[in-house]
């Protein structure tokens, strides 16, 4: 499959069954949250899976890698991501089981039929509002910053298209986690599972993975501390395993 | 100073101040919950510092130890743990500053005047209702379980009675995270600090400190894991140090 690439793209190899991802350093690429959250999230042969703000398309990719899901579907708002992202799907040959659509969150519920995924996933912008930019609309700013979508949104627009018991599952900052917890219990999400991602033993957590189930009881596990260094630049097993490294 | 035990009773040296507590292994002992709130808390010298559902006095007793709080006061609905306590503040010769009253949390807001404390601390029942429990209304029951007061109740009372600004120390389990989290933001006890603490690295955590201001903004901070277990029986230095061994 010959794919044309953009000025300044480059194509990285993820690691996993010879798929890779077209990214724009200048734009943004992926990091860790994504690779833990792809890790983190499940989903089963018959399930249809959606992605919240996609990017570059490399969660449904890598979920695409690592579960059976019939289908995954990315829905990212800015126009040349999305196609970016189209782009990167071809060039997995994964035209059957993932599909880009090019769409605001805000009016995902327009876009998708109410409560017909079984799982949604979304690693959003962590930052509050415009907090420290100076009318920056960049493709960054517009993926770290809640600029074009905020929580309420995201996880709204979850509530809305999970079917009942369906599973959401979300990458965020640890700084934020009395507003996940609390907006994913105003929309009925209930919080579930939890586990916070340690980059060294003695640090405070930089991420935190939280799965929720639409309509579920109240009761939450919170998992073994994921941490990410050993010591000063080596991984600890786990993370080499995540990576598929061992 | 002569204290008269009853049956069953004994006294445990703290192992801080040369201070010691009068327990019943028949009723009650203090864990290392209560131990690690009293060294997550904090209470300055001109502070009034309550204790909601005091037990056998051991936060105010510990906290009397480790900070310069000016007066403590113990709230204990069980007449017979708030009598024993009381004793306990008498064999520490801390009458000036260390009070215990016996009464109920849902009427704390009675006892005692509104908004009149800078910290206020808990170690709640944190077994929902009376799950599992068959018509048990022993004193352990009571200290496990909320049969005489829930979560709401709890944090309901801390809000009424703190100040402006004021500090909620409590420790709980992590299966309650969300229902905490909730809570307090319901009595806008906004949550800021929390830390988890894991028997060993890789096992989940069973316990969860928080620290939360009235009227605080959001924005909160997890702290690094706090690990008991260095192997099987070898506490961790940092528990040691917590415990005052080294």
């Amino acid at each position: 499959m010959i794919i044309d690439l953009k000025y300044g793209e480059r194509i990285d190899d993820l690691q996993i069954k010879g798929y890779h991802i077209i990214q724009d350093p200048e734009k943004f690429c992926f990091g860790m949250d994504a690779v833990l959250l792809s890790d983190f999230a499940k989903a089963g042969s018959t399930d249809r899976v959606l992605d919240l703000g996609t990017g570059t398309g490399i969660i449904p990719i890598l979920m695409a890698a690592k579960t059976d899901a019939k289908e995954l579907t990315g829905l990212e708002i800015q126009m040349a991501s999305a196609e970016m992202a189209d782009r990167s799907v071809q060039l997995n040959d994964l035209q059957n089981r993932v599909k880009i659509v090019q769409g605001d969150i805000k009016e995902a519920g327009s876009l998708f039929e109410a409560a017909s995924f079984d799982v949604i996933t979304s690693n959003p912008p962590y930052m509050i509002g415009g907090h420290g930019l100076k009318n920056d609309d960049s493709p960054k700013a517009i993926a770290r910053h809640e600029l074009l979508c905020d929580l309420d949104d995201v996880i709204k627009a979850a509530a809305r298209l999970l079917k009942m018991s369906g599973k959401f599952y979300m990458v965020h900052r640890p700084f934020r986690m009395a507003d996940i917890i609390d907006t994913m219990r105003k929309y009925k999400i209930e919080p579930k599972r939890m586990r916070l991602v340690y980059p060294f033993l003695d640090k405070e957590p930089n991420m935190l993975l939280i799965e929720g189930v639409r309509g579920g009881k109240a009761r939450m596990t919170v998992e073994k501390p994921l941490i990410v260094y050993e010591s000063q630049g080596v991984y600890t097993e786990e993370i080499l395993r995540i990576y598929g490294k061992i």
